[in-house]
């Protein structure tokens, strides 16, 4: 029987380990790796800081999705990955793998930015739930007692939707409280100018979000580098220094230490355009762990973003690659990728699209709306049950 | 009998005497000092400009309006405040006082730019009757010879409302004659973009005013100041030079003399949130008179705006203060200060509000509508007739 | 009987040519000179190359509209005028003249930037049906295999909009195939912003090119002069290189050999507001021949462009005037020129005016519609209807 190991239980991971059993059944064993035992509706974590959103509301259990669909589950840290002997090292043990589908997503580099970070540094971040829960708490702190917010992103992020979301929701919800105007917010960000996103903008994302923002007296600062931050104050490369209570920035990404040998001088991993490593081709990585080169240089480095929906399916594409090679059939060509983004503004939301990922597309754009909220609160739901039930094969 | 002296006629000087006395009855002695002896409703000296109407149609005898209240009038000029015997001295005698409120408006400084002004100088201007009543004329002298028109604002202004009004007032009389295309319009100011209003701009102002602009043919030259003016030519500091043959330029903006020793240097004085002078308890000051920090720094200084509605809302709380410590009852805490614009267009109007004053806000926006200018016009007739008949304590 | 040359059997010299005669009738024998013996309208080129229309659908003979309205036709080259003697040197002899009315277009200077052309150099171009039809075969070959695309204009341009038709209409004949990822779009020029136009923008053009370009896809360089073309390589005077597959790149515009001699510099003619030659009262001067100011200097010179629509309204006035001195009677005095275009953007089109045709105006605006659509293609049948049956009075 071909053993196959997944690395990681989010998007990536629990997609490409449902593929993998629904089209190979008896003919693999699937086993998943990760540290979290939780599955976590990541796009919602701007809601839990909100205060919107309870961590039960959007987590689901891990073996609770796996286990039915007779897939193993070790509950561990990956430590190595050993491509000659074909074998993962984890905190539990050591697996040996016919396939090694990696999915780990980023390591969230706060230590390259002295004082950056929740857990040694002063600011806050929004990429786990236990950071998130943390942010909430210091949401409300502003609630009771306001101070400037700054949201934004640091430079080497190759995340940007999740901060313009934040800043869009902090302003309706102290619009409601009617207290907007004593919480100065301001939007850093290492993208070249207002709406870029890291892939050069949706349609007209630039202008969109410019005339956002000066509705909403948010303050943009575009095409910065963060050099460190202190107690209540972001120092920036350009000199200028910043004053916060609340600081939400997103940390540089690089790859994960168990994966980042495989990968470029950043730690993300080369591969071909059925997520295949361009060396190992018994090693497949998907989502925020593989490499993307950017459209065009930035003054600032600004990365490539994977959201859920693309890691999603460049699982099934992954999944489709190894099912084809175990059964010796062709393997089927994969679409380009699109991003697909639901933008929450707190009051309302955007869809925001772009197919393919990166200029010139033949779609991309920004459309403003109330049905995007709806679509976004439907699509959390939706995306909860299909993954509960372990429906990896439906859209 | 509590002697209450009141300096300026105009909307912070009627409405304060008018709510001092609705407030404290025989109380108190009530006198209203001023050089001029009409109500002039200033918002409407750009549409006299323009000939839309008569000095008749925006005036009212201050006598008439405070005698029927058994108010005093003097009319007479303030020569000089004296906090320490707590007089007042004017061209008619001096007046002692137990409070005084200052509303005395700004002094036009045409002198601080050489050529700058209607008396010696070569450039017209819109904040008083009189000089509304010859730029008419000038006005009409360019509709009969048409040439280049420059409007605006010179460094130093607070009050950039009149000169946009004027803009697009200009433009939509000139199209309706069809000789648009006769008459180069610039739009010239100290503000540091358009639409910055000396505000830091409400919701989408800027490009608000860069569209209408664009789409009028006003070339805007924003974020200067003027070094001279010579007959037909204004000189800039940056060197260049714009012809003219008629100019509508507010000069900068100072305390006037009588009240300038109370205040900063440029004679502008700081008070409280009751409007009381930060040194002498018993002198409330409001309107232009007192100081408001701008937003922040701008290349080329600008001041922040005193509106008529946002000067009547300022002596209704200073008139509050003084009855509510003449009662011994404690003082009415004041809402912070609202912005609320309607800024004609000539056929069509926009709604500017900003609230509070600076950003960060609650609320901004800048909305165009017809809608906007029948509010405009029947405001104006509802405040004349508000003031005509003293019921100061209407909104 | 008064002899009437006119040089050229385009916009302009059929227009003049009818006009002279329905006016004249017997009292003048008009003779038209052209190189090309058939009419072509020139604003369906860009469809032409999109292969959206054949060369019948847009030619007519030029002998088929002059005879039966009793002009005669020459068809050979105009080799030189001599004001002096007035007569016209032509490859088949000499003509002499009481009146000359000059529509000679423009001379296309390849040969002013190294490479440039569809003849000698590397890039292709609109502005002739050879030129159109060539360009086509390209076009086709970058749907069977696409590449880079490069729309545009080179520096001493006068003529904007069919680079801007031809960008968005390749973008939405692109989408139709769903290839538009395929093949980059780069719209580049020697405007000092998008939008210009060599008028200095008509209305909101500047804001509303930018949002299309942005929603398109279409990435603008502006303000650029062009110093050589390599194959598959623009070199700008800046030091940038471009690659492109197709590049469709206006060329600098001179006057005709035969008329540059009256002219300025660059070969076009001053005329007095009659069209009337400021030196020669018998030699008339019309369309892209004579000579306009630019509304203000731009960084890389451009001129003002003469649409078919102006060409056709000189000729009538330039018509009128000299029937008008044959009579005997007072010349009728012209109305300022208006830029009326109907700009094509593939699956809708925009309406832009400006009249006059330089800033400040009574009227500019650029307005988008499905609207637009129709009223260009039905304006292109009916332009043909009249001109192949000689009713040039019909507006």
């Amino acid at each position: 029987m071909v053993q196959i190991v997944v690395l990681g239980g989010s998007f990536g991971g629990l997609t490409a380990a449902l593929e993998l059993k629904r089209l190979l059944g008896r003919q693999a064993e699937v086993t998943v790796v990760s540290e979290e035992d939780r599955f976590v509706f990541l796009p919602s974590l701007p809601w839990l800081i909100m205060g919107w959103r309870k961590p039960g509301d959007i987590t689901l259990k891990v073996a609770g999705i796996l286990q039915p669909r007779g897939i193993n589950f070790v509950h561990a840290a990956a430590l190595e990955v050993q491509p000659e002997p074909r074998l993962v090292r984890t905190t539990l043990g050591e697996l040996s793998y016919d396939y090694l589908v990696v999915s780990t997503g980023p390591q969230l580099a706060f230590d390259e930015i002295p004082g950056l970070g929740p857990d040694q540094g002063h600011t806050d971040c929004t990429f786990t739930i236990d950071h998130a829960l943390r942010t909430g708490k210091t949401w409300q702190a502003i609630l009771e007692s306001p101070g400037p917010v700054v949201v934004g992103s640091a430079q080497m992020v190759s995340c940007f939707g999740p901060s313009y979301e934040l800043a869009f929701e902090m302003d309706a919800e102290l619009r409601r409280r009617r207290m907007r105007h004593k919480v100065p917010i301001l939007y850093l960000t290492s993208e070249p100018y207002l709406g870029h996103m890291g892939v050069g903008g949706l349609g007209n994302s630039k202008r969109f979000m410019e005339d956002e923002f000066a509705a909403k007296d948010i303050k943009p600062i575009v095409n910065q580098a963060i050099d460190e931050v202190a107690p209540g104050e972001i120092r920036l490369k350009d000199g200028s220094k910043i004053p916060f209570k609340l600081a939400m920035l997103a940390p540089p990404f690089k790859g994960v230490p168990a994966v980042a040998p495989l990968g470029n001088p950043r730690g993300f991993v080369p591969v071909d355009h059925h997520y295949r490593h361009t060396r190992h081709p018994n090693i497949f990585v998907i989502g925020v762990a593989m490499a993307i080169a950017p459209p065009e240089p930035t003054p600032i480095p600004v990365g490539v973003p994977k959201t859920g929906s693309m890691t999603v399916r460049m699982a099934k594409v992954a999944a489709a690659a190894i099912s084809a090679e175990i059964h010796g059939t062709p393997l089927p060509s994969p679409e380009e990728l699109a991003v697909i983004c639901l933008m929450d503004m707190g009051d309302t939301a955007a869809l925001m699209k772009a197919w393919p990922l990166l200029p010139p597309r033949q779609e991309s754009y920004t459309r403003k709306g109330v049905w995007a909220k709806w679509l976004k609160l439907s699509f959390e739901r939706y995306f909860l049950f299909k993954m509960k039930h372990g429906y990896s094969q439906l859209p």
